[in-house]
């Protein structure tokens, strides 16, 4: 570190005009200004609770946008206020491919998430009640946008690098799209330009099995009786998309539980056992109305949208330089859609390349096989210049 | 057809103890002793409905036996008593590739299943009421074997071929293992010897969206309010392994319907409605509970377990000409588990082969590709000889 080196948190030289929560883990901020969304409705108040792991450079030329897929909050990754272990705790640190000792890396809660975020499970402070449904059609661009404002909330303009894997990579594509001059560098992982028929067919499922569980109640449930049923069953079938066969095939053939005939019908194989954990731990800890928006924000994306056709939108993005990388058992945004992403974008002119993994983890890859999306991303932050480097 | 043919139906021909039900489509007899299944329970009374198509030769030497998949009736084609189109209209019928002018071709509504055939929906004679879940746990095994029973109540011991494709493959491939000398040739169509873990996965969620429906009731739903929300969802979960992301790509892109907005995460995308409605005609059409003990004997089916293992199972079956059909983007049933079962037939000495087709539609291509299944289905009855032909 220099003695130029500005000291963090960032929270410290926030504009007068963002009103900062009162210091928590995770930080939050309040936009200064009501927020527009894409299809017209206003917020009047948007909080997004975010982490940073590095410090600003004095130049301010190092900072990292990291978005999040669908249902991980901000806690990326460890830190003195919360040291548990983030969603890329390996990714992410001082020696780590994403560098703190280079980058200071900011992750915000994205909006319309649960975790300190406004969105359909906060309070709308109009009414006092939690929005649930009456909360706007949200959309990927809300919040890219709203992560650029918050990033302004923070003092910063420019982004070294924007980085984003699976729903976050869409995340990561509509800011640059949104906001081509604001960053050079683009990292996508695992994540498509817009969502093909058989992911939007398998949101739509998972959607559904939550809309039909009497307990949702049209929206209304409370939050201490969520629909348990609908989300265990949307869990469990994303755990279909985002893994793959062989890597079941690997791990647990046609193995046995011990709790067979627990009940008719019940838990036999221990692929079912290993649904059901995980689905367990995910409807304890994720809002379903929160969900369904997120889930539908997904599907409704289109970077072609941008412009009029994916070609027009990559000519706003060749002046930056973009990395793709998916994976051959990622049957959810697959390697043709990320190819046809980067032919497009070379033939703008971008400086775009497709690295293709052959981890067998399928679209999950990149939150467990780090011995391959390692050195990835690291070569990848190699080439993002900083003074301080 | 020659003076020394028999005529059909062959109703007029079942022994005495067959005690058939009365003239109706389908045609339908009840088994002349009780029937003891796999795992020990005894139903007193088994009824099966069949359809039959051709005519019996005077040497019995054609008769052809079709296992069905998990959800069709045994209306296979079309005939005098039911002009409807069958599930095969195109693969059976005089000059098609299961030629009825050469063979008698029969079809049983499965064991477990509820068009006429004893299963949860049926009444149990012993009570007055229908079994609901206290029908005995189902095996593939005791479907191949009623049918077996079937066959003999109508007097034919010896088949010419067996032929079945998905799970009716698993029930074919079961009959040949029970009774290997009961025929000489084997047609397995995009099926398997085993789920995979990521089928028996698909399929527990399947069973999951119907038992965590209030409608289900524990299994004791009336007939006429049966767990349609379970159902519908179970049904599009299965549409989703059933075909491919590519012909979907193809066949609905992006395409919106015009019913947007209906509903708070209603209907936006073509994919969505053709799924609702694939899904609307099933809930009408099938009984809950049967779904769930078809789809568990699916899961529990190894044809391994008949004698310990694969290749000790094959032995059973090396005087036997047996083709195997199967489709590159299945995802259910993968050519890789194919290639292995023929693989393991042929180096216990078994005549076998592998047919690999380009079709685009995955699991459903044998219903609907018929460019690339007739060619293949012809040419394996081209080789069942028959002193007719």
């Amino acid at each position: 570190m220099t003695a130029q080196t500005i000291a963090f948190p960032i929270e410290r030289r926030r504009p007068a005009a963002a009103q900062a929560a009162p210091e928590s883990t995770p930080h939050s901020l309040t936009l200064p200004a009501p927020f527009r969304l894409r299809r017209g409705a206003v917020l009047p108040q948007v909080t997004l609770a975010y982490e940073t792991w590095g410090e600003l450079s004095p130049t301010r030329d190092n900072v990292v946008l990291l978005f999040t897929g669908l249902s991980p909050r901000a806690h990326a990754r460890s830190s003195a206020d919360d040291p548990s272990p983030g969603w890329w705790e390996e990714m992410i640190g001082p020696g780590n491919p994403i560098d703190t000792d280079r980058f200071l890396v900011v992750c915000f809660n994205q909006l319309g998430s649960c975790f300190g975020s406004t969105g359909p499970a906060s309070v709308n402070p109009e009414t006092g009640d939690r929005f649930g449904l009456t909360f706007p059609a949200l959309t990927i661009e809300d919040i890219a946008r709203a992560a650029k404002a918050g990033l302004s909330a923070l003092g910063i303009d420019r982004l070294a690098a924007v980085v984003g894997p699976s729903m976050g990579g869409m995340a990561a594509l509509a800011f640059a799209l949104e906001f081509p001059q604001a960053l050079d560098h683009l990292l996508l992982i695992s994540s498509a330009h817009r969502c093909s028929p058989f992911a939007i067919a398998v949101h739509s499922l998972q959607r559904e099995a939550i809309r039909t569980d009497p307990q949702w109640q049209g929206g209304a449930y409370a939050p201490e009786h969520p629909p348990v049923h609908g989300m265990r069953l949307a869990r469990k079938m994303g755990m279909i998309s985002y893994r793959s066969a062989d890597e079941w095939q690997h791990r647990f053939g046609r193995e046995r539980t011990e709790r067979w005939g627990d009940a008719p019908f019940g838990l036999e194989f221990e692929v079912e056992s290993y649904l059901e954990h995980h689905a367990n731990k995910f409807v304890a800890a994720f809002d379903p109305n929160c969900y369904l928006y997120l889930s539908r924000a997904m599907d409704l994306f289109d970077a072609g949208e941008h412009g009029g056709s994916l070609a027009l939108a990559a000519q706003r993005l060749r002046r930056l330089r973009i990395q793709v990388v998916g994976v051959h058992t990622d049957i959810l945004f697959t390697l043709d859609q990320q190819q046809q992403l980067v032919d497009t974008l070379s033939a703008s002119g971008a400086q775009a390349s497709l690295v293709a993994l052959d981890s067998i983890q399928g679209h999950d890859a990149f939150l467990v096989d780090m011995d391959r999306f390692a050195p990835v991303v690291a070569d990848f932050f190699t080439g993002v210049p900083t003074a301080r480097a």
